[in-house]
């Protein structure tokens, strides 16, 4: 099988799964038991805590463990909104994310929050002009997608955090969810004050997931209860999911550094290949991309029936981002961009990672172009 | 080792540790995915539900699947309250729940609602008069904890469900998560329309967990984003965490037919063996209260030193319940249960499961017969 549909989830390392079941299975006590069996337990949780601290280069106490990416953005945004409700009410984000933010922010202007989702060119990225007019005195937060998860389109979160470095009291938060082992990031250099991460995203298990909280930010919790996590995110530690997240954290990104620019050679050849395809139109922007996603419409083919013509040959990609694979019609993110409604609809996203191989996208590209030719031919 | 910590969390059973692993390896695809290999882990997904819901008598679409009790019950609590603001703003729970309820409460009262902690008597049981007597028209959730996680008392959950039954628009939730297992709970007959489960409480995995919300009720929902689990929880699911969870119920069930009386057995013989030890006093109620929690204080000896003392025999029990057990000072259950704060502050908590054996409480009881004469000694 050829599986090209990383974004929506990786297959988790079998080291990862290993040492999830290892730790379930010995350190199984919970972590604020007073007996020694708790303390192994809680000394694993911190040592994970401050390997996943280095690699983001962060302090131990500025990480928190959450479910997922859904979980962290959740928490990071309602958190830093309802917190900080009397200073102002006014929220800036962006027309492309995904859903687990971009539903956060519906849900807060429901409540009563205004909230302002900046525009994107036909590259994806927001105007940074856009952003300085839209702060005002009551603007709290800012929550940037790093790396588009249907389209890899990286937001400039440097230039961003420049501009917010001049309004201190402003949080602002990064969804770095699809960023880990593909796009760096330099929290200290942007001035992130919250970013969101999920493992499954990069070879860990689901379930797991992490949230920086810049030392000295101040989130109302979403769950409440018992002490854990600097009392952000109550209930009982999964600790071997905590430790399986490190571990995969550091795989990924040890395989970054040795794979190098591996990732961008498929990605360029897909680009290219694709491009030159009649009656297909690449949604991702050329340059200045992600290295592993790659978005494409075919005018007049629905997307549904195209991914299954792909899955006869094993061949596994997807539409969009997968929890709205479901839904009829066309891509919010794209439309966004300014692409036409017919192509809007008929998206199709190929996602790689270092698993992955040339010889797989050569395989690929072949198959689309078959397919595409079959398919154009059946619907004349 | 003896391991009598079993309400803080439970040695995952082999086979559950190895079904995540197994599905995690072979069924990693995201269940919303289009494709087949999504199909195949959304067909797994949707088995699990129908079982779980088999096993608590429910339909499958009642079934949410969670990471643990504490978001059980932050979800069931703070979305019912919300998502019914307008009709009232008055709750009622007891003064005896688990952090994850009473903490919830108190946040929700500090946004506005009013809350009623019913009291307990000396078997921390709830009168059903007061509870009656403090309803009100603006009432719209009751929440009550059906197994008391630090002294095992159960409440009349049914008697509880005949009360509200005459009042069917307030929202009735149980926080059923020490009871899996160990005390029947009949979900229809209780009239129930919230219940909380956690996995790691039944020999399942942490992170996983279960809310049962009866077909009708709806919720305000913690987490926005995807439409993943009825638009209750959003955020890709934990596949292999759901399977398992299924499995760790079917499991446990299964040994609580098979092994009938047998914890009734061996609290018995703890509560009547260490009732009869000179200076300690036995908090759990003797009759109506579950078999597998059985507290106990020892006037004037410091809890965690004694927990330490029964540590060098490789024995493991615990003080209070895990995600308090570094707070100072008395327990707050049993001091609601009019319990004097020097008892209520050296209370010790040994919890069973199925695994332990009548001749580890054997050894316990001589251990702590033992222990108790030795500190005193040293403390003369
Ligand atoms: C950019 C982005 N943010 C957030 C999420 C949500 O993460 P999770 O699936 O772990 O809830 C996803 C993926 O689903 C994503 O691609
Ligand atoms: C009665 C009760 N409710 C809720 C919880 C919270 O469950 P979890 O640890 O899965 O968050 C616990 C245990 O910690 C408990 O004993």
């Amino acid at each position: 099988m050829i599986y090209f549909d990383n974004s929506a989830t990786t297959r988790p390392y079998e080291e990862v799964v290993q040492t999830f079941a290892a730790v379930s299975k010995q350190y199984f006590a919970n972590p604020s038991s007073l007996h020694a069996k708790g303390g192994e337990a809680e000394r694993l949780l911190n040592k994970a805590r401050q390997n996943i601290a280095a690699y983001m280069d962060a302090e131990p106490s500025e990480i928190i463990f959450t479910s997922g990416g859904t979980e962290g953005n959740n928490i990071a945004i309602k958190g830093s909104a309802i917190e900080n409700k009397e200073r102002g009410m006014h929220l800036i984000t962006t027309m492309t994310e995904h859903a687990s933010v971009y539903e956060t922010f519906n849900y807060l202007e429901s409540i009563g929050f205004s909230v302002t989702y900046l525009n994107v060119n036909s590259n994806g990225q927001i105007s940074l002009e856009e952003l300085e007019n839209s702060i005002t005195d009551k603007t709290t937060l800012v929550s940037i997608l790093h790396v588009n998860n249907e389209t890899g389109a990286v937001q400039p979160v440097e230039e961003i955090g420049k501009i917010l470095a001049a309004h201190p009291k402003i949080i602002y938060h990064v969804d770095h969810v699809q960023g880990v082992g593909k796009v760096p990031l330099d929290l200290k250099r942007a001035g992130i004050d919250l970013c969101t991460i999920s493992g499954h995203k990069f070879h860990g298990l689901k379930g797991t997931g992490a949230l920086y909280v810049r030392s000295g930010i101040r989130l109302s919790p979403l769950f409440t209860g018992g002490e854990q996590e600097g009392r952000i995110r109550a209930g009982t530690e999964n600790v071997a999911g905590i430790v399986s997240l490190a571990k995969a954290m550091r795989m990924t990104l040890d395989e970054a550094k040795q794979k190098g620019s591996f990732l961008k050679e498929i990605h360029s050849y897909l680009y290219n290949s694709l491009s030159s395809v009649p009656g297909i139109a690449v949604n991702s922007p050329q340059t200045g991309a992600a290295p592993h996603i790659l978005n494409f419409s075919i005018d007049g083919i629905k997307p549904e029936v195209f991914i299954h013509t792909l899955e006869e040959q094993q061949i596994y990609v997807s539409t969009r981002s997968a929890c709205s694979s479901k839904k009829a019609g066309a891509s919010r993110i794209l439309l966004a961009m300014g692409i036409k409604d017919s192509l809007a609809s008929s998206a199709i996203r190929i996602s790689l990672s270092y698993e992955n191989t040339m010889h797989e996208a050569e395989i690929v590209v072949e198959t689309i172009k078959k397919a595409v030719k079959n398919l154009k031919e059946v619907m004349r």
